[in-house]
């Protein structure tokens, strides 16, 4: 499929940061053949008018747990061990492979609807994302999440092995937009020698590992009082950030300066999820100091029971507002290097490359803003108004390897009305059902 | 107009933080004349389909400069004395009178397309907005932003010659929609003398007063050296706080123990605006003891020139991020707090006291959402999606006073192509033109 659009506004996010107005874009298949310049024989199946229109790289969500849209909303205003124990943990008790399916379908909506073409996910029954994946059109890279300690240790053990026979039928499949990844949720809910199994498997098969790190000043004290290692150290340690395919480790939130040396040492890319970061009191990670000293970063959401969306807009925007605050200096990680993390560092961290920016042979992941709204006049500095005025209403078209999955804010791909239904109804049996305790954060 | 909604969801901040499920509201007149059971005899002129609606008390905004819009991402990442001196000031230099009329329009459209009926609003040519007001059918405080030192004393102390000759004829004008305050900018863009000026004409004329207070830590440093006060006791000193209409007292992020109980014993009303102190890196104000401490607290968007968009759903989402970032503490500031300061605490700050609750007899100012969209799906708690998942592209309705200024995403009041046009025009003009720098902050 030739796509052209027409006359539109582009921001490329390329080396020169280069902001083209009235520019025309040519995608041919999945890539992006032409900007600016379009050669004389190109023939579009379909042109698109870019009048009021803002193009840009889609963005690529980082860290998230698609599901857990089912249960957005059910645990608000808590502690990050109360509400695991007390809240997400025993709604999950009552979840079924077929909630899985709902559950990421309506996220996978949501996501294209705020110009997500891909994201990382983490949480069970994989094979049912993927479906999903398959289904909308979006790129991901999958966990299924590992629980390898205590009376869980052998579900852990099972999962596993189903994450690996997955990886051998599937690893980059659906064309290529379909990644797995290894999921140990994290040190403190896996026991050594569980994390030096998953540790292995990622080496032998050069499959990647997505985990949670760090993410609390108690974790970090635990893991020293446990470990005499903060979880940075204890997950190098363990091997688990060896992998020929990079680590990516969600939050960091409370790092010592040798855990950013390690980080950078060992290429993990940490993806930054300020939303939760910020509600669950978690801390913010120190961004600039990553930056500075080569640590790779990406953003994400994380999931919908801890920010209650699975916005990349806000994400962007939360990002920079933290660590404006957080250093009180107004000039610190500017916007334009913001769009870079939600976008092309974002493709890099899920290991699709060739994304993340406008030019000639790059992948065609691209999100279309209206700009003919009150909230985006004037024009001073539309990279600016993606970041700090944008919003998912604005949204009109997002494209991913050449191929819409939403136009003139239509879904192309997914049946919305059914997936909002189904979400609907399966959410509210989770929490009416008989509900369980099924583990215990290591307070 | 009589109107009548029928079963919709209805939160009603009330109280007891009712939320109703399918629920009736009629409206006849200005006012909400029932909730739940409607009279018999009522009839509707227009009856409104409330199924996949959520309804709450529309939003007030209690510290806004609307025509900055114009200079919406004219000064990114900056410090705040940069921003001002080098950005801010200077495009001003070239606003003319005319400017701020479609600035206030343009920014009267973005207020009202998120879930905003009313505002605080703090600029230059106050009659130019109160235009704004009456023809677009919200409610405002305005007040004539007043330097009153150095070069700019005596045009300082013309505009608050205006202010109160405006204030004489048009105080509670516009069926009691508009209301006046004196608006010196800040103590420290105002001599004593000036501000004791301002002070008594404020006690003389029973109007309020509406100003910066204490914005950063350098400024209570500043106010320490120069007068051996902070911002805030130096203000309660100039009898700025003594009025029979209380204070609004913007932003308060830098504040001491004494601080805070000044303000609590003045009645002082103080408006946080989360982005701007974020992202002008000046620090959080501690609105939790501002609560408990009995501290009329509200919310404000600030100006888009520092916020980049006059957004009060935003406005309540960093509110609650911030200061549950701040304590480490996610219990601080539950989402149904939130909602109420952005509500019925504004409209009390504002002085529109009969505002902010869906109940009989109250002013009918309400904000409709569409809740059959992803990112709303489950319900497990509406009230939590508003704070922390809502955007403007779910506002669907906006009522006044008993009259629509948004009804199915139209504004009925303004036209807004036009405001789009013109403001666009002039906001180029505007930076385009020769600059110079008319004042300096005193960093």
């Amino acid at each position: 499929m030739n796509v052209l659009i027409k006359g539109a506004d582009v921001l490329t996010l390329d080396a020169d940061g280069r902001l083209l107005r009235g520019c025309d874009i040519a995608v041919s298949s999945r890539n992006i053949l032409a900007v600016g310049e379009i050669p004389r024989d190109f023939e579009p199946d379909e042109t698109v008018v870019g009048r009021h229109r803002l193009v840009m790289p889609a963005l690529f969500n980082a860290h998230a747990h698609g599901p857990m849209t089912l249960v957005r909303g059910w645990a608000e205003d808590l502690p990050l061990e109360r509400w695991l124990n007390e809240r997400i943990w025993v709604a999950e008790s009552a979840l079924t492979r077929a909630d899985v399916f709902w559950g990421a379908a309506l996220a996978a909506c949501e996501m294209i609807r705020s110009g997500t073409a891909a994201y990382a996910d983490h949480y069970f029954w994989l094979e049912e994302t993927a479906k999903v994946v398959e289904a909308s059109g979006m790129k991901a890279m999958l966990a299924w999440c590992l629980f390898g300690r205590g009376a869980e240790k052998e579900v852990g053990h099972a999962s596993l092995q189903k994450t690996l026979d997955f990886a051998r039928l599937r690893h980059e499949g659906a064309e290529g937009r379909l990644r797995v990844a290894l999921g140990p949720h994290s040190l403190y809910m896996c026991t050594d020698d569980f994390l030096r199994k998953v540790a292995d498997a990622s080496h032998r098969l050069g499959i990647g590992i997505h985990l949670h790190l760090s993410e609390s000043q108690g974790q970090v004290e635990r893991s020293l009082a446990e470990h005499g290692r903060t979880p940075v150290a204890h997950a190098a340690h363990l091997g688990l950030l060896d992998g020929a395919a990079h680590a990516l480790a969600a939050h960091c939130a409370c790092v010592t300066a040798e855990d950013i040396a390690i980080l950078a040492r060992k290429l993990v890319c940490v993806a930054h999820c300020p939303k939760t970061c910020m509600k669950l009191g978690m801390g913010l990670p120190p961004l600039r100091r990553f930056l500075e000293l080569g640590v790779h970063s990406a953003l994400g959401t994380d999931g919908p029971a801890s920010g209650n969306d699975l916005n990349m807009l806000e994400a962007m925007r939360l990002a920079g507002l933290g660590q404006k605050h957080e250093s009180r200096r107004p000039e610190e990680l500017p916007h334009m290097q913001i769009l870079k993390l939600a976008t092309q560092a974002g493709a890099r961290a899920l290991g699709f490359a060739n994304s993340g920016v406008i030019a000639e042979g790059k992948r065609a992941d691209l999100a279309l803003f209206d700009t003919d709204q009150a909230h985006w006049i004037p024009a001073h500095d539309l990279a600016a108004s993606v970041v700090y005025a944008s919003h998912p209403g604005d949204v009109t078209d997002v494209m991913c390897d050449g191929r819409w999955l939403l136009r003139n804010r239509q879904l192309t791909t997914l049946d919305e009305e059914r997936i909002r239904r189904e979400a609907q109804t399966r959410a509210l049996r989770m929490v009416k059902a008989p509900l369980r305790q099924v583990r215990q954060y290591p307070g």
